[in-house]
């Protein structure tokens, strides 16, 4: 059980006590990670304090991430248990709990330098500016000057023509897709790429009963292999692939619209997810771009972007699955709330988005170099084969020191360092599996930490 | 095409002055409704002003409503021609072009009363304190915050006991409802109320195959009818119906919940969409607090009782589907920004929400009142008879003059006024379709125009 004195003449609010001596305790590793927390009854009435203090403490370490929830159980401190893979790892070189000093993890951002204070001084200006529109249903494609603006960095960032009238903004990818799936019909086979993002994988599943996986190559998707599955829809990550990192040739670009052409029932999810962040040569047109006949769905997000709680993505409809659209779903209204969209839309008119995003992109070209430079240099340079470093936040790091996927992450997890094994991304298990892969994101560290990452991996590894 | 000169004096910016001429010409009935208006492009070489000028007028006319896009076509004046009915209506008595001055639609609410000052105070106070906690994700179910002043409302205004565990924030019920068939699945049968709320069968046609209807009878949906399609879920709305506006006994709330016991693959969802606003007697518990075998599903939103372009929806979930959810489905992230989160907890923790409860509640007692009042005197008295009145924001009003639904709503509309044919919430046909009922939204017009509007059906109808 916690015990603490509270220190009752400090003017510190006794939930802030508690949730500092919390905390502490978690980051001193005397609450492990894993650990099941006492129930707000129990420190409610060992330490005599009201039940809402104890709930506003454990509000603000959850809010922060020290602690979670599980519904029905209650709440345990943060999980840095190993990731799973399929063998047991073996304990003598798996510590149970680890914490991670440095953490690749994919998904992070770098949300310190997203420019808040501009953010929040347009959603001031929204608030004073607007307050019918604030209140009142937007159309359900979203509010025309964010599609607007959407239209215009299409068209100067990447090349595309589109019409705001094609454009539909949704919370989030996630929801996108589903929404795709309710438009194209549950009944179509969907192919997703294996290995890839394993969240799409699930979505088609909680959704479809028919999703298959697309084999890759060097090229990415596999359009030979398609065929095997009576694949009609495809899902492809053709500017950056996740995780394995090629962009997708112009000429495997043309294999896969060839074959879309070749049936009515076909079409492409291309998913734009990183593509704002790439970092060398031209960038090759996208998928939407070069497709002719309306066959290529078009989805991208901000989430990347902007920051993680900004649930704020968008996707493009040819033209007639835009009427198509309008037949059996424009019933939906739109999920994202009237003030954000404002907010964005004046954050991209006057330029901000822009700034922010080549500004980005400087920060992550250069958080990669470091990382890519301190992995290829030192005792670790003759086991490491770095790709996928052309676009996006993360590297594919093929290791051939001997060790398996197992001992990589292990041996990495004993120097502090978390990396993800390639196998993992693997929603459908392959014969060839690679065992000697794994995948970094550097989106998430600064270059110092990157820098010593790389230093613990040298240690780990060689 | 449209003509006007531009007043370059005025300091009036030329998008607005576009505006205004536009907006005034719909009002005028000289671009008549369902009208397509003219491209951007050509409006922009035809008044030798840019593109940009004509897209910022016509984006205010699409939010304030007087126009809206098609996509891929382009813009139409906002469309008030008659709801589509089965029978083609004739045309000496539905003119074609109506411009409704009393439109007594259901889906609208009183934005106007909604305390906006105090709503953006906080929303500046939230952007203030808080940038790291508005930038990252938050737990896929919303933030513990908000879920604990939903617990907190539920228990005191509800009479309902939940945790915050099992609260499931979402962006509006739709997507929620969605949600809620991948995780029971979509090889269930699922039921839904005929009449109905329209939207809740177009959301189960779009994600499963086996949806059908509930009959309803005095008390509700029909439980003895549901064995007929061999329906294992229900969708209901007990607290008032939709949009029949009965409250459901007690007894048949028990037949429901005997219904779920038999079965364990037999799940019940309770829509409690305006529960909020009950005008007399005690409130009927919720069908969740009832249960005792964890078969119900509760969902609201704050659309209703907060404004339109919220989309803030919440579920709770019995403590197995809790758990089911975690195993299945909590990969999706929270589709509520962060922002709006905080926001909203803040307003109900400093008791702005239960004042505007009950504000709103006082002006809709005192629109339904004012509405009843006047269609029951003078000569309308005798033929009509009004129900569903206890709660909600409609009535449902049976017209005995011998008129037909089409009769009813064409000379209505003739009037100036739009009501609503009960035959439109029928989402399956059925052979003894009422033919004299009309539904009236109360929420969207103030005391006067409901009583011009009560007078103007008096003059259609006697």
């Amino acid at each position: 059980m916690i015990t603490l004195s509270f220190d009752t003449e400090s003017g510190i609010p006794l939930y802030q006590q508690l949730y500092s001596h919390i905390k502490k305790e978690i980051e001193r590793g005397n609450i492990k990670s894993g650990e099941k927390l006492p129930s707000k009854r129990a420190i409610s009435s060992h330490l005599k304090i009201s039940i809402v203090t104890v709930e506003t403490a454990y509000a603000q370490l959850a809010a922060e991430g020290y602690i979670y929830s599980k519904p029905g159980s209650g709440f345990y401190a943060e999980n840095m248990a190993l990731p799973e893979i399929k063998e047991s790892p073996s304990p003598e070189i798996v510590p149970e709990h680890i914490q991670y000093k440095y953490d690749f993890r994919t998904n992070r951002i770098d949300t310190g330098s997203f420019p808040f204070s501009v953010w929040a001084k347009l959603s001031r200006e929204v608030l004073s500016e607007r307050s019918d529109e604030l209140l009142n249903a937007c159309s359900p494609q979203g509010i025309l000057q964010l599609r607007v603006k959407i239209a215009e960095y299409l068209k100067s960032f990447r090349g595309m023509t589109v019409s705001p009238d094609q454009i539909f903004i949704g919370a989030g990818s996630e929801y996108l897709t589903g929404l795709i799936i309710q438009l194209l019909g549950r009944d179509n086979a969907y192919g997703v790429e294996n290995p890839g993002y394993r969240k799409i994988y699930r979505i088609f599943s909680a959704n479809t009963s028919r999703v298959f996986p697309i084999p890759m190559d060097e090229k990415g998707a596999c359009a030979d292999a398609i065929a095997n599955f009576g694949i009609n829809i495809l899902h492809v990550t053709p500017s950056h692939h996740f995780p394995l990192g090629m962009v997708m040739p112009v000429s495997r670009r043309q294999e896969l619209l060839s074959w879309a052409y070749s049936r009515s029932d076909r079409y492409i999810i291309e998913d734009d997810y990183d593509s704002e962040f790439r970092f060398s040569g031209r960038p090759v047109p996208a998928l939407y771009s070069m497709d002719k006949m309306g066959k290529v769905i078009y989805i991208n997000t901000f989430t990347k972007s902007l920051a993680p709680s900004m649930r704020i993505s968008y996707m493009i409809l040819p033209q007639e699955l835009c009427r198509r659209y309008t037949d059996r779903l424009d019933f939906y209204s739109c999920t994202v709330p009237v003030f954000e969209q404002l907010t964005l839309a004046k954050f991209m008119d006057k330029g901000h988005f822009d700034r922010h995003i080549s500004r980005m992109k400087k920060i992550y070209r250069q958080r990669r170099d470091i990382l890519m430079e301190k992995l290829s240099e030192g005792r670790l340079k003759k086991f490491i084969d770095i790709s996928g470093c052309d676009a996006g936040m993360h590297l594919l790091i093929a290791v051939n020191n001997g060790m398996n996927q197992r001992e990589l992450l292990s041996s990495a997890a004993q120097q502090g360092v978390r990396v993800y094994g390639l196998s993992e991304y693997y929603s459908f298990p392959v014969s060839d599996m690679p065992d000697n892969k794994v995948v970094a994101g550097f989106s998430g560290l600064d270059c110092q930490e990157l820098a010593e990452g790389a230093e613990a991996l040298e240690r780990a590894w060689t």
